[in-house]
């Protein structure tokens, strides 16, 4: 890992700044901004239809890019303003009946399980959690239990939860929903960009990701997967829009055969374009050597807190770049005050976004450190001590 | 309208360039482009988190300036990336049941049609179209015919066609859904910037815009607007997210009570801040005055290309800034190239666009110049004369 060169790259590290919140919204490569400040200028030029027409072919470079990363094809990948939205749209292609049984985890992210709270009051369909082992780990023969037991019309994972280290068995879920043939949706919001994401491996159906965190990119961008199987068995947005099909008499339409079918028409061509540039960039890197390095960042981070004295709440096998800590009692206070003075970029998340979670770990709150392969070992140890020396 | 100042203020006039794609993609007012490009660049130094934080006061005035456009109030604003988009989350807070019937014109758009098809043909919902008067204007009687006699659930109106210069009336129609008590969605998608849209005159319950159009605002913005009366009965999207809700319990939710609810968490706030110079630069401006300076333009280039034998396909009582118009014969080619070779900015929509209205009108197409304020009327006499010169 070049880390001199990466940080070169960066416009925004400077003034001493440790940037430890790319699980929130990263610092974007300088390649990545100029993209899209040279994309608009040329849309201030000419209007945003005729640099479109003009650029079709570069703007494609955002699927391949994509479905390289993932270990896909072009035709899998859909843009989406976020993983959240991405989400929505591979939920609204499934047509819930009532008493339809969806399954999920305890740990999947807050706006994902307001949506399933959602079509539990306003189409009775059922939310079903499934259980951890004490370690923390998916309950893998619950899962298999629930699934003969309810044959839910969808399993939905979230990879990383975004407010615990957390990394969730999405392979294993995965062998289980192509064993009982149950469609199956992957939020990998926090894993795109951080780690390794093979989308063959996983054996899901639809899977999530965003822009703006560990991928880098601008901020309203993201993107759907979506499987040969599920578009060969016709899964589009219940609101298709032109994107989606050819208007071929006044009351039918002909779908068309690529996951495009899930995007809006209209989105930010900008916002496509740097989103491209960050793609690229990861890609260049190299998601096992981007992985790799981040693991140790981040075990040495853990390590050191423990050691110093903070709980950290990052509970099971497989941990991620998400550091999850408290003071010794649980204040958050004090760290958010060193870290603050010292210009460390972080952040915090509150129990009414971690519901499930935080009420079993009996937290009000933690501080979140999110670091990435541009941060430097010393820059880790730096933040250790500042943070082992107030509590001293 | 002092269009000379205008003009200065738009970076991509040059070169005599004469720009007739409003309808289209517009340009944006240099204002716009900067304001955009400064809020990337604060991103890049400080993440996207950290800048929206700092920023939250000035962001907010989206909401009021979009309240100000349309005579609301912040409150019934919801940020979105598109009309379509707008649209798509409003039909997504109704709950369809088998056989609900859905009122809408002939002139509608094609993604909406689009989406309207796939809840027939998923939900089996019914899709019916008012008639039209022959002079094409909605015929009001039929509507009222229809709804005693279907109760619709909801009653969806296209302001401005995209590929008609017609205007429908949108408040004729808002006063029999306020007798019946029908639910009310309006497209202003190509009114909103162009002509006066007044939402307490329309009487909907939900309105939709785009930003790149006449707001001459970036792609991938736009807004939706929430009656009070749809706020107090709770309508929601369907795939709601946490912007929608405060997450109380494992299975609960409370409802926000703003339209934010209709909004996703992640946004480009870039594109946020853009739209919201646009916004202000037409409220600066003034809709009645731009309503005045457009209709004068736009009658000038219909009566010019009327009066020269072009065969001008907006039929109406009330004609809109888009002019729309083929050859005696009904070809489009010989235009295209007069209008490429002088620099002229135009768009030209094919039958599979516009399936209905084609249809009806037997053609295959059509040429669509929309001018706005900044243009002048010495540049519609000059591509008036280059067109009258292309027949002789």
């Amino acid at each position: 890992m070049n880390t001199d060169k990466i940080r070169q790259d960066i416009r925004g590290l400077k003034d001493g700044k440790i940037f430890l919140n790319n699980a929130g919204s990263s610092l974007m490569p300088s390649v990545v901004v100029d993209s899209m400040i040279d994309y608009l200028e040329l849309e201030e030029q000419m209007g945003g239809y005729e640099v479109a027409n003009r650029n079709s072919e570069v703007l494609e470079e955002f699927y391949s890019e994509t479905a390289k990363l993932i270990n896909a094809k072009p035709h899998n990948i859909a843009f989406a303003t976020s993983a959240t939205e991405a989400f929505a749209k591979a939920l609204s292609s499934i047509i819930f009946k009532e008493n339809d049984v969806i399954i999920t985890t305890a740990d999947d992210y807050i706006s994902n399980q307001i949506t399933f709270i959602s079509l539990q009051k306003k189409l009775n369909v059922k939310i079903i959690r499934m259980k951890n082992l004490p370690d923390n780990e998916l309950d893998l023969d619950d899962l298999e239990k629930l699934i003969k037991e309810h044959h839910p019309r969808l399993v939905a994972v979230t990879h990383i939860p975004t407010n615990s280290g957390l990394i969730q068995d999405v392979e294993g879920v995965g062998k289980l929903c192509k064993q009982y043939d149950i469609l199956y949706l992957v939020d990998a919001c926090q894993s795109v960009g951080q780690m390794v994401v093979d989308v063959q491996k996983i054996n899901c159906d639809f899977l999530t990701a965003t822009g703006r965190k560990f991928m880098r990119g601008p901020r309203g961008t993201g993107f759907l997967y979506v499987s040969d199987k599920a578009l060969k068995e016709n899964y589009a947005p219940l609101l298709l829009d032109m994107r989606g099909a050819d208007w071929t008499a006044p009351d039918d339409y002909i779908l068309f055969d690529t996951a495009k079918r899930f995007e809006h028409w209209e989105i930010s061509y900008a916002s496509l374009a740097g989103f491209t540039q960050a793609l690229k960039y990861a890609n260049t890197i190299g998601m096992h050597e981007i992985e790799k390095y981040n693991a140790s960042l981040s075990q040495t981070l853990r390590n050191n807190l423990q050691s110093s004295g903070f709980r950290v709440w990052d509970l099971g096998k497989h941990l991620s770049s998400i550091i999850t800590f408290t003071g010794p009692e649980g204040d958050l206070d004090a760290i958010q005050k060193v870290l603050n003075d010292n210009s460390v970029f972080f952040s915090v998340t509150y129990k009414n976004s971690a519901l499930i979670d935080f009420t079993r770990k009996n937290i009000h709150g933690i501080v979140r450190l999110s670091p990435h392969y541009f941060n430097t070992l010393e820059e880790i140890e730096n933040v250790s001590a500042m943070l082992k020396e107030s509590l001293a």
